[in-house]
């Protein structure tokens, strides 16, 4: 029975890559027979990746039949990943995020979840070197990943492993690193084909703080203005976006990757409290500039109080 | 501030040797400060471990503080552990089980489990060539976590792995496995100190089958009869342990290691039901015979039906 290899829903570089490094990983090394598929369309960051890569896009799913192999690589999070996922046969997992609670399996299973920027980094290490025998696309893939989720090195996820492995990669494939993320982010950057309720669901997960329930949404960008030009249909956006999803509230964060700082939309009074009691902000109007702010993970989760 | 790194309640082998092994190691090869701690008193085949090493008794807390950091070893089960854990620290969890849930932690940390016999032979793996540094007692707590956890390899949940690992410290510490085994599992037969209640709880976890709950409890030995002829008021101290635990039922399961097979304690006729639905077995009086039986992990617990 094939293995299905996936990352989350609103797949970003590391969710649609890492499927597809692992399941090259075990095809080609471990013997079995494994498919990388994805859990939504890829944003365009990815999408710009496979294509430079010259890999497939993998095949959308929308659930998984009971009992189905799977490994599930950059996140732990029952949220982010089909509804019936506990009925499939959990083989891995591969992460780099805190531990939700919620993923059950039957008996033990190989899980390694480390304190890393990226999935794809984990699986550099474990891989070892095995990664000799990979082609071009698959090493490529995990440079794509490690630029994406570090933010070429700016984000404070940013780890000496994860610096270390990218650089290794980039001279083993010849790639000017930094040209090359450049045009990553400018594939992330444009965001135009999207309407504002894709944008707020596009890079998005769910937690609970107090009692409230917050779609936490970032746009990783290096030309914030194309988003912030759209703030007013994206603030009365969020109404029905969160009212469709369950939420109480959307809060969307506009990373200016290259200005190192975050711009959070501030709708109403709600919003307004989480930005002076979370990241003691000063609120006057319906946007508030949050410097050095550039990680959800490391950076807005631990913080957001109500 | 120093990291606590202890494993389960009622600690058998692995849960007093795995900390004292990755104490050592955070201590003396990652030069952090690290202490290894028990949540309750060893078994007396743990106890004889420290005794024939030299290795003193770990103290034995309750309960940890707010922002203590913990390494928790051997479990990721939140029953298992101090009531307060999620308050705790979390730095890294090591275990072999299955994923429970119920553990969360503020940020990403370092989660290893993997499918393998024992706690200590993935620390192996992770502190590779650095094992080299460890005293005599180190390498024999390790050895001796993987002869617990396997019943000297007789147990199903034994893989190649802990086995050559195992045949490594053997030979490296100049020690007959076998004749150690055979020490370990007398010392662990010994129940003639404890009382009914004691032993029914001593290597005991809990789990719910279709709303029942169930106390699983595993006396592995090599003299059987020693505890079956105390059945009369095992069976009779079940009704207070479960009601004292808030459970619905506690199954016994004597493991005679040498003959490898399990005899269950079957006081009512719950117990005979779970007997027939879950082991095909077939019941005549108050104890029944399943042989081949040995693992609560990947025998008992996977098969369990009401």
């Amino acid at each position: 029975m094939t293995t299905l290899v996936f990352g989350h829903k609103s797949p970003d570089t590391d969710s649609t890559g890492s499927p597809i490094i692992w399941a090259w990983y075990l095809n080609e090394i471990k013997g079995e027979t494994a498919k990388p598929v994805l859990l939504g369309e890829p944003n365009t960051e990815a999408a710009f990746v496979l294509t430079h890569w010259g890999l497939d896009k993998p095949e959308i799913i929308s659930g998984v039949d009971a009992g189905t192999p799977v490994v599930i690589v950059d996140t732990n999070n029952p949220a982010e990943l089909p509804a019936d996922i506990n009925s499939a046969d959990i083989r891995a997992i591969i992460d780099h995020h805190k531990l939700v609670g919620g993923l059950e399996t039957k008996g033990p299973i190989d899980i390694r979840i480390e304190p890393l920027a990226c999935t794809a980094t984990i699986m550099h290490k474990m891989i070892g070197d095995d990664l000799a025998q990979a082609p071009k696309a698959i090493k490529g893939a995990m440079l794509s990943c490690i630029l994406s989720d570090t933010l070429e090195f700016r984000s404070p996820t940013t780890t000496q492993e994860d610096m270390a492995i990218a650089h290794a990669l980039a001279d083993d494939l010849g790639v000017d690193l930094s040209a090359y993320a450049s045009q990553m982010f400018e594939a992330k950057s444009d965001v135009s084909a999207f309407s504002d309720a894709e944008l707020l669901r596009m890079d998005s997960k769910e937690y609970t703080v107090d009692g409230k329930d917050f779609r936490v949404s970032v746009l990783e960008t290096t030309a914030p203005k194309l988003v912030l030009d759209r703030k007013d249909s994206l603030m009365a956006s969020m109404v029905d976006v969160a009212k469709e999803d369950g939420a109480d509230q959307v809060l969307l964060f506009v990373v200016d990757i290259l200005n190192e700082e975050a711009t959070l939309l501030v709708p109403n009074d709600l919003v307004k409290t989480v930005a002076e009691k979370s990241f003691g902000a000063t609120v006057t109007g319906d946007t508030v500039v949050l410097p050095g702010i550039m990680s959800r993970k490391k950076q807005i989760i631990p913080n957001l109080k109500v």
